[in-house]
């Protein structure tokens, strides 16, 4: 096994919880899981163990690997699974256009799964989502989402025109507190660093989150953590507990 | 000059945005620049030498230190200051319990920024918002804020207790949807690893943040951007541009 490039046909999970949430819900793409001999103490190797057995995955206890594929100590277990292709389904998107940070990806990915949001659409050029790093941000996130490259972003828009489309940007035309969506949407970043050139005024509603003008703006997890807020609020508005007191 | 180590007197700004910021907000602080010989080129440098001038603070052209202070190769300036302590100022106040994340220090720096927030009590153990990784993390939103620490919460609570107090918790009583507050208040955030213990449930109005059940729990500064974009909204409602379209 080799350490991961851009591209791979293979690639991995890095740790114990992110392996068991590959076993769960990707198990057909699985194909094999690596150990370190002192796994036998971690408590979720049990569950590996049940969860290998049922799928038919063979577990490796091989130091050697853990130790060449991990770039820090503390990891027990690798899943290595086929990198593949996802179809978008029905429901909302979110749409990164040229998204570069890999630690930045996992939060994404993670927040998103938090507001219900389940496909992700990423213009090239962009960052390799099954990139260890990603995985590893997404804590397993990744693999609860459909993910959906497209060479450019005219491509996607004209396949998905039946959507609402919100670009978010410094320069967009409305307050995101004036803007309530009831269809189906595409929620649309730009770059970390650049953000969406001004061809994306021309593209739906374009949309700015107000605020003060002591910063420059918002980092593009935060933006896109506050949108996804603000979209989904009325799945959310009558929940009465998050979690229950006992 | 030395490598900071927690609670020195005096502490570094890494990078010529940063070192503008202090300049600009804190002069009084500051103890001297250092430059490295290649920051000529720099377009930000003709600010950082104004600035000194008119406060009459001493640049020194020295690789060495530049190279010994800077994790990394690409800074050209270091602002030396003395470390302050602030009062807190009629307002709203964020509260961090035991942060312990130099990196997300700096990202709730920056968005309380954003969203008009300028007090910050942090209760101890907690992370050393002096530390040149939390200085560089917040962009120099730092020196716009007052950061105070208490030992602990019940004598900061005493203290403000005129205030309406929000706990943010996983277990929080109400939705944060269903929450409005219209007087002076304090949002409490927990630890990054472990939130708030039980005992916060008794302070005030205790709110949830809704989500799937996909996931454990939001990060802690998504919580915090989550949470401050919510109760400033009034704030922000009627904006009608954010940046000039031009």
């Amino acid at each position: 096994m080799k350490i991961y490039k851009k591209g791979d046909e293979t690639s991995y999970t890095l740790g114990v919880f992110p392996t068991i949430e590959l076993l769960k819900t990707r198990p057909q793409d699985v194909v094999r899981v690596v150990v370190h001999s002192s796994i036998e103490k971690n408590k979720g190797y049990p569950l590996i163990q049940e969860l290998c057995q049922k799928h038919r995955i063979h577990i490796d206890i091989h130091d050697k690997t853990i130790d060449k594929l991990s770039p820090k100590s503390n990891c027990f277990a690798i899943g290595i699974f086929k990198t593949y292709q996802c179809d978008l389904t029905e429901g909302n998107h979110v749409v990164l256009v040229h998204p570069m940070d890999m630690g930045n990806m996992g939060t994404i990915m993670r927040t998103m799964l938090g507001f219900h949001y389940t496909n992700l659409v990423i213009i090239k050029p962009a960052v390799d989502v099954f990139d260890p790093k990603v995985v590893r941000a997404s804590m397993g996130a990744i693999f609860h989402l459909n993910v959906c490259y497209y060479d450019d972003f005219e491509t996607y828009y004209q396949q998905y025109k039946h959507h609402e489309f919100y670009p978010l940007m410094l320069k967009g035309a409305k307050n995101i507190h004036q803007v309530e969506s009831l269809s189906l949407h595409s929620l649309v970043f730009g770059n970390e660093s650049s953000g969406l050139d001004d061809s994306y005024l021309n593209y739906g509603q374009s949309v700015f989150i107000p605020h003060s003008d002591q910063i420059d703006s918002l980092n593009l997890s935060m933006a896109l953590g506050l949108t996804l807020f603000h979209f989904s609020a009325n799945q959310f508005k009558e929940k009465e507990v998050l979690r229950e007191n006992v």
